[in-house]
């Protein structure tokens, strides 16, 4: 049992539109040897996420906001390296929700044993195999009750979540699926990789025109995860009956004055569709059943990925500013190397 | 059996914004006897309805557009009174969509059989137990799900579904119900009357403002007939789980140009709420149960409602243009006088 310091990252200040480095501070924390009940957990990777821009805001929302001077939180898969706990051994991997550090020190009930499977990578854990996977799981069937023969539109559909939408949609019965990503390069993969059946470049504008080419006979699902242009695109090329699954609106997340909404919201009304909004952890209860799926489809090959991976701790924020900035192709991570 | 002729008000042209006399045509339609199979009906009240806006667009929606040069459909409640059909016999109240006109003949299958209830008006059948009732029913129920100490805001709540709306959910178990109104007589109408707990004139401006205020622990459904900055405020004042049920958007069927929708679309993620739209046509499978609790609460006495009658087929068009300026109270008709 030794003595060993951390490297942290925290909320400094609450940005104001896009964050920069000066709204986070790295510390070094100190932690003696692990108490009885404790364990110490050297990270492996470190997730950033979009959702984390929110809590860096002082608003209500489903999680409550990170306070200043406390370490951001979010996923992370580590490795047991000091245990005074003995459900948790040294060497055991684990996932937990301690975030952005190199080195974590806690009671061992805050740190969930997941199993370490030959030939997968640990860093799967935190997103295709873990919430991000299943966060486009849940939203086609639990939130967007997804059925044989819809086509399906996804937004952001070469980030971590949307990579895996297109994907379960198509193992789930859809007959076409129609992504938007921000570049040429991503948009060809999606087509070549990921089992789109069309993609465009929202970059190059008139998102509502483009889809409408790409799904000349509307779409019966949206899958969003940038908001703003994009669902108004979505509500205009409805079928009746349709059904939204809004995740994110990363279009939005770093405006400084309130966004006006589509300018077609009566579509809701005229075309009876559903428009819900989610999150994961209302769903926890559906983990076994995405489980199961996923158990099946990725043995099977069934199932593509792409990791945009950031080595060190200290390279943390450029991560995540990178990530909001849609630098990554599928998963963004922190791959801690010291 | 004898020839007679009918007073109908067609489409001449499809309106740009709000509608005007110009956009009608009166015109009289001479009827031979009825063939086998067909029956005369004099209408007793037609109704005038929100929706019917739309239906004067050429635009895709949940029912074709009105043709031009052809009689508005719609609600009417009438009296066999020539017939070649012995199903319909001459006396026989009938309900139908045939629309605007004091005459109308035809197949007796488009017809529809309604008891006559001693001391209950036949209009009813054109509201509180007719369409009317049943939208705010479903609405409440199937679209919204309603729960028990649910707080309800009802936006145009002195109209004719809105009315139905607070009354219904109050019986239904809501805690609080809170309306908007278009005038100070109306607010009050619906706090003395139709049992709102609160009630604000939209008329006055801040609707965001005011709801919060007659809201202090925020919103869980939402039963929307006016859109537009209503929609706003319920997205802001809603509680985490919160459900809208949009049934009108009567604020925006005049506008000529696009409007932006609400500023604060990102709520319907961070607090997981549902939007749903509808209309009636997909959910008169619920009529037996609407009809059954409508037949305990109406004949207790539980049920209000208010009437505002135009006098003569010739001001139908007088009768929906005051109603889409919300000169109404409770259901618009016109009674057919002569």
């Amino acid at each position: 049992m030794s003595t060993t310091t951390s490297t942290q990252i925290q909320l400094a200040s609450r940005p104001t539109g896009w964050p920069t480095h000066d709204n986070f501070q790295t510390v070094q924390v100190t932690y003696e040897a692990p108490k009885p009940g404790q364990v110490r957990v050297r990270n492996e990777f470190v997730s950033v996420d979009p959702y984390m821009r929110g809590r860096m805001n002082d608003v209500r929302s489903y999680t409550p906001p990170y306070q200043l001077r406390e370490r951001i939180t979010g996923g992370a898969v580590g490795r047991v390296v000091e245990s005074s706990a003995e459900e948790l051994p040294v060497g055991t991997v684990v996932l937990h929700q301690h975030g952005w550090s190199d080195i974590i020190q806690d009671d061992a009930a805050s740190f969930r044993a997941i199993p370490e499977v030959p030939g997968v990578p640990l860093s799967l854990n935190l997103h295709i195999l873990g919430m991000t996977g299943m966060t486009a799981y849940v939203g086609l069937t639990a939130i967007a009750g997804l059925k044989e023969g819809d086509t399906v539109f996804v937004s952001g559909a070469a980030g971590a979540v949307g990579t895996a939408v297109g994907q379960i949609a198509k193992l789930l019965g859809a007959s076409r699926v129609i992504g938007s990503a921000g570049s040429a390069e991503k948009v060809a993969l999606l087509t070549e990789k990921y089992g789109y059946d069309a993609a465009f470049n929202y970059k190059d504008g008139d998102v509502r025109g483009q889809l409408a080419a790409a799904a000349p006979n509307g779409i019966d699902v949206f899958f969003d995860n940038v908001g703003g242009d994009h669902l108004e695109a979505a509500l205009a090329a409805f079928n009746d009956g349709g059904r939204a699954a809004l995740c994110g609106a990363i279009s939005a997340y770093n405006e400084t004055s309130a966004v006006p909404g589509p300018n077609n919201m009566s579509n809701i009304i005229t075309r009876a569709l559903t428009l819900k909004g989610f999150t994961l952890g209302s769903y926890l209860h559906l983990a076994p059943e995405f489980q199961a799926k996923m158990g099946e489809w990725f043995p099977a090959g069934k199932i593509n990925y792409d990791e945009t991976i950031v080595d060190g701790i200290e390279n943390t924020v450029d991560a995540f500013l990178d990530m909001m900035r849609g630098a990554n192709t599928g998963k963004m991570l922190v791959r801690v190397t010291k």
